[in-house]
C-alpha cells in the first residue's frame, strides 16, 4: 500500500498544495497521471482545475472521476487517486453512490493503486469518519470508510486557544468524546503535516508535528518527523461505550 | 407547543444556565418538576446532578431520565423535558436506542409536553441534526431527529475571525456547505441567545442575536428580540444538491 494523507491542501497565505507539492512529486514517483475525486465540494469542475493548476508545475496530469462515462473503470486504469477535501459526509455519500468504494478500496489495498489524501480525503482513509470536522449535511449509507489503517485521523488537529471564550467544544474535547465511545487510536494531525505510508510502514512528515489520543491515557505530541508504524498494528474497537469504573 | 431552545447551557464566566434562569423560569410556569435526558455526555448522574443544582435556585426539581426502570413512563408522566446538551449524535443514537423519540416526540406536538433543549438538545427539535457542530462520535440508525421546528438551528453560532490563520470552514462555509444540498432555512443562534416558540409565534431572546442563512440568498443579521415566526411556515426540502446553474 502507498498511501499519502494531508491533513490540509492549502496553508495559511501559500498556493493549493504548494507546502506539500515535493511531496506528491516524491509520493507519485514515475506516475504522472493521476485520477481526482472532487465529490467533497459541489461544483467538481472548478475543483479539477484547481487542482490540476496546483500539479501541473510538478508535471502530473489531472482528470476529474466525475468526467468519466464509468467512474469504477476510470479508477481501474488508474495508478493514482487524489481524494481531495471539502465536506466529507457529501464526499463518503458519493463514494458510496457511485461504487467507487468498491472501485478504489481493493486496488489500494492490493497496492496496484496509489492513495493521496487531503483533509476530508485523509478522513476516508481511516476506518470510518468519526474523527472528521465536518458537518454531517447530507447522511452517508454508513460512516464505514476505506480502512486502509486501522486507526483515526483528525485533519486540521487544532490546538485549544487558551484565549477563547467561544463554550463550544475544543478539539481535544471533542476527540476525548470520540474515546469515550470507542477504543482507537486517534491521530490529529496539524495543518501543515501529514502521514506517509508505505511497505508496512508509516511516518509523519511536512511541519508542525501531529498529537496522539489513546483512550485512558493522556495526548501525546509527536514530532514532525517521527515514525509511527506501531500504528499499523492498532487494534481498532468501535462502540465499547465509556469505561467500566472499578 | 412550547419549546425554549438554548444555543448554550453555560456563558463564559458564569454558572451553568446562569444567563438563561430566569427565562427557564417564565417558560416553565408554574411547572417545577423537570425530567432531564442526560444522553449526550458520557457520565449521566454527573451531568443530571449539575443541572439540578443549576435549577435549584429557581425551585425546579431535576431527575434523571436514565434513573427510571421505563424512561417513556417517566416522559409519559412528565409536564417539561429538558434534553441537555453535549454530543448530538450520542444523545439521537441514545434517544432512538432507549424508544425516548417516539415517547418525546408526539406529547411536545400535542401540546402536553414542554421542551427545553440547549446546544444539542436543541438541534434534536429540528427536523435533523444535519446543522450540529459537533464530532460523529458514534452512528445514530437516522439522522432525523424530533422536527418540532420545520427548521435548522445552528447553536454557538460563531461569527469567522477575520485573524485566524486556520484554513478549515469558518461556521459560515460550513452552513452555506449545508445549503449547497438542502433548501432549508438555517437560524444560527450565537451564545447568550435562544429560540421561543410558542402558540404559533417564535421569537430570539437573550444576547448577542442571529444570523439567518437561506438558500442563494446573503445570510441576515436577526436583532436578539426578533420576531422570527415566519420561520414556522418553512417548507424545508433536503438532499436537493446544488442549485442548478443557468
Amino acid at each position: 500500500m502507498d498511501l499519502l494523507l494531508l491533513s490540509n491542501s492549502r496553508n495559511h497565505g501559500q498556493e493549493l498544495l504548494a507546502h506539500a507539492r515535493d511531496e506528491i512529486d516524491d509520493f507519485l514517483g514515475t506516475v504522472r497521471r493521476i485520477v481526482f475525486v472532487p465529490y467533497a465540494l459541489a461544483d467538481h469542475d472548478a475543483y479539477t482545475a484547481s487542482i490540476a493548476s496546483a500539479l501541473e508545475p510538478i508535471g502530473v496530469r489531472v482528470e476529474g472521476v466525475h468526467r468519466f462515462p464509468d467512474p469504477g473503470q476510470a479508477i481501474r486504469e488508474a495508478e493514482a487517486v487524489f481524494v481531495g477535501g471539502g465536506n466529507s459526509f457529501r464526499l463518503l455519500k458519493t463514494l458510496q453512490s457511485t461504487g467507487l468504494v468498491e472501485a478504489i478500496g481493493p486496488r489500494v489495498r492490493a497496492g496496484e493503486l496509489r492513495y493521496l489524501g487531503s483533509s476530508a480525503g485523509t478522513n476516508m482513509a481511516c476506518p470510518t469518519l468519526r474523527t472528521t470536522n465536518d458537518m454531517p449535511i447530507v447522511q452517508p449509507t454508513s460512516f464505514a470508510a476505506f480502512g486502509f489503517v486501522p486507526f483515526q485521523i483528525n485533519p486540521h488537529y487544532l490546538d485549544p486557544d487558551p484565549t477563547s471564550t467561544h463554550m463550544g467544544e475544543t478539539r481535544e474535547q471533542r476527540l476525548i468524546e470520540f474515546l469515550e465511545e470507542n477504543d482507537v487510536p486517534v491521530l490529529g494531525i496539524r495543518e501543515g503535516g501529514w502521514l506517509r505510508v508505505h511497505d508496512g510502514h508509516a511516518r509523519l512528515g511536512g511541519a508542525n508535528g501531529a498529537r496522539l489520543f489513546l483512550r485512558g491515557e493522556r495526548p501525546r505530541e509527536l514530532a514532525p518527523d517521527a515514525d509511527v508504524s506501531f500504528l499499523l498494528h492498532a487494534e481498532p474497537r468501535y462502540d465499547v461505550g465509556p469505561e467500566q469504573r472499578s
